[in-house]
């Protein structure tokens, strides 16, 4: 806070940029990494390689006949993935240029700009309607900005082997066109250069990297303050805004790994060119928290599905970006080290070359992945999303529990809702985006239709539904304003770790409540999780809870009906249409059980039930013409006509299923019977027999949250006290 | 041959069975290997990690409580595993006893032992009914023979340590009773005992492994010579019978690799105890080719699925059994070492020893897996299944082409079909069986119905189903008389590799004749799969081909109409009540294509079409009360009222999907047009042109097959001349 107040003093009382112009290379790659770089090569395999991978595009490039074809396909059509290829080359020979010194690198850059800004003159919007904010050389203006970030860097490696003459003609045909359209061409864009939101980041950070290069202390102020040069947008206004205190971005892991790439590039620019900003220690260094924050994010290398999602892990070339320039600008941490020797590649340049001589000179500490509250909200109060893990590396038992704000445009529809990792495999997935990111077939590369009507939705995910409705009835403007609250997050007892939030306008009059617990205990082989949903209302409504589940189906105490001849839908909007019906059943028992197998493990849900309680059992991909969806299984249960009801379920892993060897072991559920033995406003109290004859009590706090607290719960006459949210103990020992 | 009629000589003039008795260890274990194993510890990580293992099983047995519980449960329940786990553990803690010295391990053998010498007396049939062979320990016999093949080595081992009156009460409570019941007991044994399949191998090896172990000669010579010792059933007349002279197993790769396991333990044991009768060079070695040919039935180390087939890779156990004994046994073949320094784990026995010493101090060949045409039957005249590939390791292309026989009770009625492997994926896979293996609750670990309603149906495989119906109308003793039969197979040129086969007896009237290519050439980036499926008959009727894929759909040029709100079964029998119709559409063109993802790279089928085609896009799950089935896609061509018609169909790999790195190449196909330019009798000639400007001719020999005959063929008024079954060329050539 201290460092924030103090910049933004500095920002008022200087309105010039000072810029280190007229050093070139300085705006990523500096003078002193390309002389440290030259006298590391063969030190360091690892980092030669990624020398070497560079190398060979940047000879491949050469290599080619050049090409800078007129703008007219969508992602992963000919002439997207020919500019993408062209500023990827571009930064590579740049890049190449400095470190062998040899020119035909640097002939290559600049042969390759001097066609751009012939043709750029002559390009209006580009052809393909796909975006309101259509770009240039791309269909959105978006990769036009990703396009400038590389080639900034790559100008700027190549400046002084272009004469004067020549670079007059490429800034004044190319780069001042372009900053101008990303700034204010086509009305959208000065929105979004303004705008909160990753799009919003590549914008800035482009400009201000090519401003840098150029040495344009207007075009850098906007880069930073905003098109106002007052502060209110701007780079600088984004990493207040984008970014929680705790380092979570608001749009979620998969758009915080991807704006990750010019927060920490331009940052690192920033940095060059302007120390004296202290750009890595800005609001408590924010960026350094981000970059932990995203890893968190992250089961086994692959970032979580939250919001718009596609699987991303943590290898790619940003998180590689990433991970170097936040190590070289905090090298006191070593965890850091342990991601950039999984990924075994680098950045070529200061930062990568740090990082790669410090994983082969240092000490690795393992990077903690531990239970975690990332909370939401430039100020952390608009909820949270919570990790809860248990065990170690790949096999751990990991569940995320969304609490947070809508988080903008990539959103999803699914307050409360739940995603379970366990050994190595994912268990109780979340759908994440509809999208062939750059199959230009499938609408264009960009999201189809269905990431509205069936990924956005409340229904497409491990939360409860309420009167097949989506949460805020769908609506972006209105879930925008709200926010979930986490109630608490108890991850002191690696033991009994709880999570317990509230959502209170994402349906009129309908409080939900969920309390999810990670609980490893006497009796169960593996952690277990229970799960509390109470929806509380003065009016009656439908409740859906469904739990989508990768694996095959084993066997089920429900009794149930299958259509086996003809498929109907669940429904008919709000994601339901997209929901196969493939049975339904009901019990006549107060639990049910629902097993899977899984990798080599079985999975058992066991839920509270009665006579009301329905079971259904769906299928994704009805109301899909153009096969985007996948078919991916669920256990739904439904409760009809109530206005208080919890469920109540448990989520056991359980035995072994070796095909291999053809062993298998304990494919039954351990559990006995799971009781809601008392629900109230203050306290729901659950009681869990085993089989093998282990029974014990949980206790959650409904209100009044505060883990100091003193409670006292009557439960059957007996008085139990604890302090905090939370109780769990083994039964017999209240006896 | 020679040594195969040279030891019927031995045999009939041979009465008596010449055992090495009294020399305890000696079945599988030897005491020499029990010395030079001791002394080789610490010499080879790998070996010392199998010892360490097996002695890590022995340790955990004796500290568990013993348990040996009455018979109850199917596979995949409690009491089938215990008794399962019981035989590994009297088979690690005898190896130890013997390796160790320790005489715990021994004392907890004979425990076992006399438990189940107890019991045995006491059992009735099993009381599960699931099989025609019900056992008295598991629900099937069989499994009562794999029991005793582990036993009798555990028992061999600690033979010296159980005084005689202890051996006595085991042999006449507990062996003896059991090798009457496998060969008498039941009358379905005596059956199964002198069986060709490999039920019968185990139980033979069960009958001549016990046999040995206790000197006994009238057990040994029935295991070899069969229940009559005439030698027209027992072991050495499945040697006969169920490998064909290339060393294929009738029943396919993973019943071969589940029955090379007593083959190869039981021939070892045979070896040890009557080396004269030199078993492993017996009918020219067809152990070895056996252990050869199962291995070349794998892509990047899973088994093929062909007839009832689960997932098994050749790192199962019973595989490394048949690569140790075989490299033991034929010192010569390096190639075995690279598939065990790749499995990793070695037997603890002389045949584990030496294969980890040469691991260790030879030269490691590759294992070649190559393009090889099996032939199917005993003389090697019932067809056979071609393997083409091309590539090299992991990313090998490579198609499959059944044209066997049945494969007795386990094959399924797909004459003609083809599986598709490419760049590390399956790309047209084979269903293979509808069974949970192991898992209780999925009909006891059994076939499930659906393994005959859908698995074995010829609709669920990549071939041509008539009519609606299956192969021999489903008849297994119909289809068992027939074979199929191989035309040609050419895989000399690695450019173009053909394989042409011929069904004239599935369905009555109609001839059935398949002729596939995989083709490298100048304009396709990866090998292509040219395929064409020639229908003959004088009567008219109506074809399906179906492609099942795996991947997600991503475009075609059919004009189809998708089932968004409702799906219908395909059909209400012979398979086709499995397949909802999700899609059906109509081509005004002679082409069609269908494109798919799989992996980082796409696919696209390109296939002949006429007014007249029908395309359908189905899924697998339809008719499936118990959520028994996959949900994989298929694209299905149909065509409909024809009595004669040639599919010509080309499957195509291109371009690059890398979601990493977010690029994209080639989405779309390469094929510009396929044209069937001439089809009668004699030949075939298909003309391929590419979008990049390549054109190709392919023709094939329809008849008068020779690989040394000289063709003359007019096209176009012009005349090709070639030697042998097939041609492919540059078309412009011809110009």
């Amino acid at each position: 806070m201290k460092v924030k107040h103090l910049f933004f003093l500095i920002l008022l009382f200087l309105p010039f940029i000072n810029i280190q112009a007229n050093q070139h290379p300085g705006l990523f790659l500096t003078s002193k990494g390309v002389r440290d770089i030259k006298a590391s090569l063969g030190k360091y395999p690892q980092f030669d390689k990624s020398y070497n991978d560079l190398k060979a595009i940047a000879d491949q490039a050469l290599s080619e006949k050049m090409e800078v074809p007129v703008p007219k396909d969508g992602g992963g059509g000919y002439t997207h993935e020919k500019h993408k290829n062209n500023y990827y080359q571009m930064n590579a020979a740049g890049t190449m240029y400095q470190l062998t010194g040899n020119e035909k690198y640097a002939q290559f850059v600049k042969d390759m700009l001097m066609k751009y800004a012939q043709m750029y003159p002559t390009l209006g919007l580009h052809p393909l309607v796909k975006s309101e904010v259509r770009g240039k050389l791309f269909w959105q203006t978006l990769n036009d900005a990703v396009w400038l970030v590389h080639t900034a860097n790559a100008y700027d490696c190549v400046y002084n082997f272009i004469d004067e003459k020549d670079r007059t003609f490429i800034e004044k045909n190319l780069f001042y066109p372009m900053v101008e359209f990303i700034t204010n061409g086509n009305p959208s864009n000065y929105a979004t250069f303004n705008k909160m939101h990753n799009h919003g980041t590549w914008s800035t950070s482009a400009v201000g990297m090519i401003g840098y290069a150029m040495g344009n202390k207007e075009m850098v102020a906007k880069a930073l303050y905003g098109s106002n040069k007052d502060g209110k947008s701007g780079f600088i206004k984004q990493l207040d805004v984008l970014f929680s205190p705790d380092g979570y971005f608001t749009e979620g892991p998969y758009y915080q790994r991807y704006s990750i790439w010019p927060f920490m590039t331009f940052a690192q620019v920033i940095q060059n060119q302007q120390p004296e900003l202290n750009i890595f220690q800005y609001r408590d260094g924010i960026l350094q928290k981000s970059v932990n924050s995203v890893l968190q994010c992250a089961y086994n290398g692959e970032f979580f599905f939250l919001n718009d999602a596609l699987l991303k892990t943590y290898d790619t070339q940003e998180i590689v970006y990433a991970v170097d320039i936040a190590y070289k600008n905090n090298p006191a941490d070593k965890q850091l080290l342990d991601i950039a020797r999984q990924q075994g590649s680098f950045i070529v340049s200061d930062e990568g070359l740090a990082t790669a001589k410090a994983v082969y000179q240092e000490k690795i500490q393992p990077f903690d992945f531990k239970s975690i509250l990332l909370h939401d909200g430039s100020k952390g109060d608009e909820g949270g999303i919570g990790i809860l893990r248990t065990g170690t590396e790949n096999k751990q038992t990991c569940l995320t529990f969304k609490g947070t704000s809508h988080g903008l445009s990539h959103g999803h529809y699914d307050k409360l809702s739940i995603v379970l990792y366990d050994n190595g495999n994912t268990i109780l997935p979340d759908y994440g985006a509809v999208r062939f990111l750059n199959i230009e077939p499938k609408s264009g590369g960009n999201y189809t239709k269905e990431n509205s009507t069936w990924g956005m939705q409340t229904i497409a995910h491990n939360t409860v539904t309420v009167d097949n409705r989506s949460d805020f009835n769908g609506e972006f403007k209105v879930s925008g304003k709200y926010h979930s609250d986490i109630n608490y997050f108890e991850s002191k007892n690696p033991q009994v770790q709880v999570i317990s939030g509230e959502e209170r306008n994402a349906y009129p009059g309908v409080v939900l409540n969920r309390t999810t617990a990670l609980i490893t205990a006497k009796g169960f082989e593996y952690p277990v999780t229970l799960d509390l949903f109470k929806v509380k209302s003065d009016s009656v409504h439908q409740l859906d809870l469904p739990f989508y589940y990768y694996g095959q189906m084993v066997m089920t105490d429900i009794k149930y009906q299958k259509n086996t001849k003809e498929l109907k839908t669940l429904g008919s909007n709000n994601g339901y249409q997209h929901l196969w019906l493939e049975a339904t059943g009901k019990t006549n028992k107060s639990n049910a059980s629902f097993t899977w197998v899984n990798g080599n493990r079985f999975y058992s849900i066991t839920t509270i039930a009665n006579e009301n309680t329905q079971f259904m059992m769906t299928r994704i991909g009805a109301g899909d013409p153009d096969f985007n969806l996948r078919n991916d299984p669920c256990f739904m249960i439904r409760q009809p006509n109530v206005s208080n009801h919890t469920f109540v379920s448990v989520i056991e892993p359980h035995g072994l299923y070796d095909l291999s060897r053809e062993v298998t072991t304990n494919f039954d559920t351990n559990i006995a019977s799971v009781e809601l033995i008392r629900d109230d406003e203050s306290y729901s109290v659950v009681k869990l027999e085993t089989k093998n004859n282990q029974s014990f009590l949980f206790i959650t706090v409904n209100r009044d949250f505060g883990d100091s607290k003193d409670r006292k719960v009557l439960i059957n006459g007996k008085s139990i006290s604890f302090i905090g949210n939370y109780y769990f103990s083994a039964y017999n020992k209240l006896k």
